[in-house]
Formats: structure tokens, C-alpha cells, sequence
């Protein structure tokens, strides 16, 4: 079960939309008989099931759009092994109150409300079995029913890999939001003089307002907004960029771009909240910064430089690959299916 | 649990939440135990528990607001010896896959869409009884799991009887939309050459387009649009009218303004659609007609102004009083659990 409201894989924006659509694809790679419940404008490999022939993007967050999307494949939830739900907390909630061989993965984080109201949702569902896509996604609430941590992957073969030696700007990629802080991205090229791409989804109010408050005002020779971008747009701005300017503040259950930008060679400089420290390693893999504004130092930025492109690259081959993240899909399965009173 | 969206009782348009006030409140009156899941704003009788201190009215249909508002009354299920939802179909859905007596009172149409989508979700929910507000809303789904009939009732207190004589003006009580019909009214209005108040609802995108096409072109001398009134105001719209026009063009569940309309003693004249044979007796509580443009049949009028208004109050006391709905649910409670494997 898939988030219903964009298509998958997305055309844009849309971190847990495209994971679910590789890890459809690659398990059908790897054999295995996989039915997508998502919208019928996706693409998979996977048997594509949909009550929807088109994402109904127009009312994401509505009840009685998710409902029938998850009452379709609930309704046929006993014809599978496991049923495995990426849709949020009214999918874990209807799908863990069956009585079949049921897993979630959580995509957000779980501090502050959203974990109080999975502990509520989890508590009437002592059945369903959770997965997190990052060990400090579950610091929050340890004590959740978890039974594997399967980190997010990336289809390596659309992330070529030739690093345009010398990049002279700085990348900004995400949405626009204050957790996700385009507002730090500037302030820090401001300040060194290097120039930003921003490249951000700008869809709904919040971010509009967000945008035209904190970012729009500073746009100009050296700060660029080229929009929310589609894959070849955003490969070409991660390998041509000097860096990826990750200033997050807040717990990123995971962060897909700082793997996209390794992927490309591209070294990540990013704050140390959430994920980030199990992502990168300092100094090997990328530069982690304790507060935004350290990325002004001319010392983080020389040792951004100074990492080995060929080095980023194979970490994502090694621990990000979608074989990796099949494998860990398919140990969490076997362990819902192992926990399920026969 | 009821909708969430609005505090009960309803300061205006509400059909549903009057009902599920009403009944709180003259079940507590009945001595019993009642806790009400609603908004932390309602007022009731009976203990009102709440995940929210306001409505969260600009939410309405958000899953996110929703599945809160569920979750709670849920988690605390098993403190009571029946669960009894008025929300729609998430409280449905998530109530039924409890393993506790379930009751589920439908308030909306059962024809077309919500109609197999009511079916889908019930074959999810077996254990989960269905409670009709009218017989005829049943029909196109007679096979669903019906328990008890239980038709909405009014708090006749507040609804005084103290008949003016000779009204002179046409009533249209409801929210602004094609089913409901005030473009009906306006045109029976506008033939009979007899002036028209319009009290409706008109709040969300649909209904002020509607509005601003069918109704606003019309206003004038003899068409007056009154907004959508509060309770005082109602009744003194319905007690000074002629008749309430209700030219209802769809499957009206039940149709509360009929019933509210009689207990003033204002005659009805309404189509044959939905429950309204069900409430008026054609020739002694009200007038039906086949075609809304019969209305405009001098007859037609005229045996509205020779009903009884003394017979129409008696109607309401005798078969939509509190004590009536009350007697009548906790009937389907006692169903609910006693069909409830122990």
C-alpha cells in the first residue's frame, strides 16, 4: 500500500514514493509476486492495483479518498503472504486490526505529536509490526513494536556517476519549510560568497508563505530558485555542484538527497540532526557540522573538497543499494510472517 | 462518537449533530451512562471527552484530524458496554474491526457511489450493526447488516407551537445545492407569484458557486436570501410561513426540517423522494407531489393551507419525540449486544 495521492514514481518531489516504487520493483526483480495498491497513473513492475485511475493529488490528507483506497486492499488483504503498508497511520490502523501477517514502515519522524499519536494508533493494534528507515527515527519511541530498520535506496542506474571536476556553487534541494531550512542554505552563500541553487517543492500555502518571507527576498546575481525540478534536472544540479547544503533542523526520519548527492560524487555538508550521522561518516563520506553557521568556515568547506568522490559513491553502492534494502525488506517479511500466531 | 467537525449541538446547519445532541443528552435523561466523543466546545449532558478544545471545522474531512478524534473513543472502547458511531466511515471501519458490540448509525444516501463503498467497507467489519434513520434509505442496500430503524427526533421544547395565522410567504430551509433544491423553490415562487424566504447553508466553494448561478440572479421584491439562520430564527421563519417548500431531488436519509416545520405546525409540501413518504402522510401531516412543478397547482396549495396544525405538532409528539428515538436505540444497543458473541 502506497501513499495514493501522487503517482508512483513520482515526477518530482516525493521521497517515499519513489523508495516504495524501487523496493516494488526490485522485489518483483528478485522474484518475488508483488500487488502495488497505489494510483492508476503508476508505473511498476508490480501488479499495479487502484480504485483511482488518477492520483487524486487535489485532496491529499482527505479521509474518504484514503479510506477507499486502503479498504481496496485491505479487502483483499488474505490473498498475500503480508501486507505491507507505506500510507500512514490510518493504514496502520485498518491494517493492523486484521488479523493477517501486517508491517508499516514509518516515513516521519516520531518526536512531539506525530509519536504520541502512533503510540495511541499502535496501542490498539498490538498485531502490527513496524519498520524505521533510520535507527534515530526510533529514538523518540523505542518502545514501539519495531522489527527491522530498512534504510532508503536508490536506483543507482539513473544516478550516473561522472563527477564534473571543480562545481562552483552550492546546492540547496528539498522543500520549502523551516525543517528543512532553504532560509540557512542562503544565509550561509550570503555570508561565503559562493553561489546557491535552490531547487525546492513549492506547492501548498505553508511553503509559498515560507518561500515568499525567507527565501524570494534574496534572490538575485548569485542566489538562484530554479524550481522544483524532475530527476534529470536535479542529477545535473547534483553533479555539477561544488556541495549539497543539507542545514536541516529537525529529525529527518532519513534525508533521500543526501544519499542522491553521494550517489552523484557530490560531498553533503549537513547539520547533525536526525539520520545524518548514520548516513555520512565525517570526514569519509561528508562534512557534519554541529550548527548551520559552521558552514561558513573555510575549513568545512576545504574538507567538503577534499573528499574522494569515488569513495561517496560506492558507500552508496555498498549500503544503499536496492539489493541491500530487498534484503532487509524481505528479513523484515520473513520476521511479520514468523511473528503472526499461525 | 460523533462528527468531529462542529461542536454539538450545532449553533446552525447540522442535521446530524442536533440528532446525536439530542439523543446524549436524553439518554443521560433516561439514566444512563453516556460519555460523548465530540469536540472539546460541545455542550451535552452526558461526559464529553475531546482530542480537541475547538473544532477543528477547517479541517473537516482531513484523516489526520479524524483518525485523532476516532483513535481516542477507541482506545477507550472496551470501558463501555456498547460502542456507538455517528462519524461515517472511518469510525465504521475502525469500530467494526473491534472485538466489541459496535453500532454504527448511517446518516448520509446509500445510493450509488457511498452506496458500494458503505458495502465495501461492512464486508471488511462483520461483527459491525448498521442502524437506518429512515426505511427507505435502506433500499438500495437492503443486504447490509441492519440492526434497528431509528428515526431522528427533535426536542419539542424548543420548538413552540403557537401557530400565526395566515403566513404569507414560502419557506426553503436547507444548505445551497441541487439536491437540496432552492433553485426548485425559487421557480414555484416566481410561477405562484407568492414570496419566498431562503434560509440555507452556504459556506463551502460548491454551495457559493451554486448560489451565484441558480439562486442570487433571482433575489428581489418576493425572493429574499435570509443566510443561514440559528435556531430563534428558524423557528420564527417556519412558524410565520405559508408552507415549507421541500422539493428535495435526491435520496433524502431522513430530512429533519420536515419534521421541525410540523412541530410548528407549518404544512409541508415536499416531492416523493428519500423518507419523505415515510414522515407525511399525503392529505393529513403534509403535502407530497410527484413533480416539484405540481407545487405550483393552486390545489396543491390549498390543501396545504386545510391541514390541521394541531394534528401536524401531534404527529411530531407522538412519532419523532426524544423518548420515541430514545426507546428505539436503546433497543438497537441491547441487539448490538446481545448479537455480540460473549
Amino acid at each position: 500500500m502506497c501513499p495514493v495521492w501522487f503517482p508512483v514514481p513520482p515526477e518530482a518531489y516525493g521521497g517515499t514514493e519513489r523508495v516504495v516504487a524501487l523496493l516494488a520493483d526490485e522485489l518483483v526483480e528478485a522474484g518475488h509476486d508483488v500487488t502495488l495498491f497505489a494510483s492508476g497513473d503508476s508505473h511498476s513492475r508490480a501488479r499495479v492495483e487502484s480504485v483511482f485511475q488518477t492520483a487524486p493529488s487535489e485532496w491529499i490528507g482527505h479521509t474518504y479518498w484514503e479510506m477507499q483506497h486502503a479498504v481496496n486492499a485491505i479487502r483483499r488483504s488474505r490473498d498475500f503472504d503480508v501486507l505491507h503498508d507505506h500510507t500512514g497511520l490510518l493504514g496502520l490502523a485498518l491494517g493492523g486490526l486484521l488479523d493477517i501477517p501486517f508491517c508499516h514502515t514509518v516515513h516521519g519522524p516520531l518526536d512531539g505529536h506525530p509519536g504520541r499519536f502512533y503510540e495511541d494508533v499502535v496501542s490498539l493494534v498490538p498485531r502490527a509490526k513496524l519498520i524505521s528507515i533510520s535507527l534515530n527515527q526510533r529514538k523518540p519511541k523505542e518502545g514501539l513494536p519495531w522489527i527491522a530498520n530498512c534504510p532508503n535506496a536508490l536506483d543507482l542506474s539513473v544516478y550516473p556517476f561522472r563527477r564534473k571536476p571543480g562545481g562552483d556553487y552550492l546546492v540547496f534541494l528539498g522543500r520549502m519549510s523551516p525543517d528543512k531550512g532553504a532560509h540557512r542554505a542562503l544565509a550561509v552563500a550570503l555570508e561565503t560568497g559562493i553561489p546557491l541553487k535552490i531547487a525546492a517543492k513549492c506547492r501548498e500555502p505553508l511553503e509559498i508563505r515560507y518561500f515568499d518571507e525567507f527565501v524570494r527576498p534574496h534572490l538575485g546575481d548569485t542566489i538562484e530558485y530554479v524550481g522544483e525540478v524532475g530527476h534529470a534536472d536535479k542529477v545535473e544540479l547534483l553533479m555539477g555542484a561544488r556541495a549539497l547544503i543539507f542545514p536541516i533542523d529537525w529529525e529527518e526520519p532519513f534525508g533521500l538527497v543526501v544519499i542522491e548527492a553521494m550517489a552523484c560524487g557530490t560531498p553533503v555538508i549537513a547539520t547533525r540532526r536526525g539520520a545524518v550521522p548514520e548516513i555520512v561518516e565525517h570526514g569519509r563520506t561528508g562534512v557534519i557540522v554541529d550548527k548551520y553557521r559552521d558552514m561558513e568556515d573555510p575549513a568545512v568547506l576545504e574538507l567538503a573538497d577534499s573528499l574522494d568522490p569515488d569513495v561517496l559513491r560506492r558507500e552508496v553502492e555498498e549500503r544503499f543499494s536496492p539489493e541491500h534494502m530487498v534484503a532487509n525488506y524481505i528479513a523484515a517479511y520473513e520476521a511479520t510472517i514468523a511473528a503472526h500466531p499461525a
